[in-house]
């Protein structure tokens, strides 16, 4: 029986860890760091910087983890089931070789675990695959609660709904019977089609980091300038991650 | 000018504090600490435990915030301007008497403050009524995270939303475009109408605390039990929170 924490570490800000996510990095032994390339040379480099500020006990180990590249975003559900079919068996392979009867194995997630992560999915197919796994899911921070933390806003309207979703599904428009839509994973900008919707955005990149960037007002009004300051960050950074809230604003908002 | 932070404690254990709401713990000299009666006695404690726990300075006072019962969570709306209005005048009053310009102030939220909570409404209409106060909003555990993390599920399946809203809401009907729908501030057990609808409940209660409950699983079959277990936890307890997720059972979970 291999035994394993997947541990929410919030999104960039190493303060936004949690006590209970701290105790779990320092009862763990093994930690597996993935390596997504370029884009993802950020989120690596936070794990281990959270590993070297919160782990007290000098002998950890740390194991890379060659992630295969997936479809972009735009195109998020061809072949998901078989990339994280392929990374059960990456990971599995890992677990087995690496973790002994004493360990504990820590998977480091940015933002929460639970929230448009394959983490679980990832380790529900290692289980499915015959793995006899323990594991614990441990809630972190996540890019939702950040965007609307720095904006200073609640997400939802008194009374009303949120609804996360992707660029993808917003591409297919803004739904009638929405109020306030948190959207991630957006590869299209899909908020740029739905500038006559009468619409606020609460726009945010890089949260938590250094090089974060804020915009918000009448989606018609600075769409435009977000696209801009969007496309500018991307290159020179190499890669972005942003987040935005979009709600009627004809309401109150109370 | 006043200063404060809106800080998100978690949902029960003090683990979840982040090191950010510790740090911003310690920066405040002035604790505001709402009574709301009976109900609430557990998590007035929560907060006490919280600064006895974690903030590391000697010198630093609660205050006891007197707050007004509102119409419950059935009449959501029902007077809800008003009683943040009242709330606003009560909150301001003490900030103004309570703190001086060295001092900064700290309100401990439930959760996190973003995602159905009433303090960032409250903030808001003091300075509409002309309190000159600067505000930092740090996030916090949100019950919806907890509620995941400890059924070990991810919110959304693959490329799906996420639909969070009131059991108010969920009482007009599960609505027919969602696929995951959490369900936060339910009085009236709205989910127990919904038995013929193929569907699957993730449900917790006293989340993060001891006496944590949850159950799952299709809602045909556990429907009786949970609205059975949930009467006699209040009962016992003398009150409840609890949150749950809806999903289709019809879809893959991949």
């Amino acid at each position: 029986m291999r035994r394993i924490f997947v541990i929410g570490i919030g999104v960039g800000d190493p303060d936004h860890m949690t006590v209970q996510a701290i105790k779990a990095l320092n009862r763990a032994s093994v930690f597996f760091i993935p390596d997504k390339g370029a884009e993802k040379a950020a989120l690596r480099d936070l794990r281990i910087a959270i590993c070297e500020r919160f782990v007290e006990k000098p002998a950890y180990r740390t194991v890379a983890v060659e992630v295969p590249q997936r479809a972009s975003s735009g195109d998020y559900l061809d072949g998901v089931d078989e990339w994280h079919g392929r990374l059960a068996d990456i990971y599995g392979a890992l677990l087995e070789r690496e973790l002994g009867e004493d360990d504990v194995g820590a998977l480091l997630v940015w933002g929460d675990p639970t929230i448009y992560d394959s983490t679980l999915r990832i380790v529900e197919q290692m289980r499915v695959k015959g793995l006899a796994l323990e594991f614990e899911v441990i809630p972190g921070i996540s890019s939702v609660q950040v965007l609307a933390a720095r904006h200073r806003i609640a997400l939802n309207q008194i009374g009303e709904g949120v609804l996360l979703t992707t660029g993808r599904k917003l591409a297919e428009g803004f739904p009638d019977d929405a109020d306030s839509v948190v959207v991630l994973l957006d590869g299209v900008q899909a908020f740029a089609r739905l500038a006559d919707q009468n619409l606020e955005i609460f726009w945010g990149a890089y949260l938590g980091t250094e090089h974060e960037i804020l915009r918000a007002g009448k989606l018609a009004h600075v769409r435009d300038e977000i696209a801009a300051v969007r496309r500018e960050a991307r290159e020179r950074h190499g890669w972005i991650m942003d987040i935005y809230l979009l709600r009627r604003s004809e309401r109150e908002h109370g």
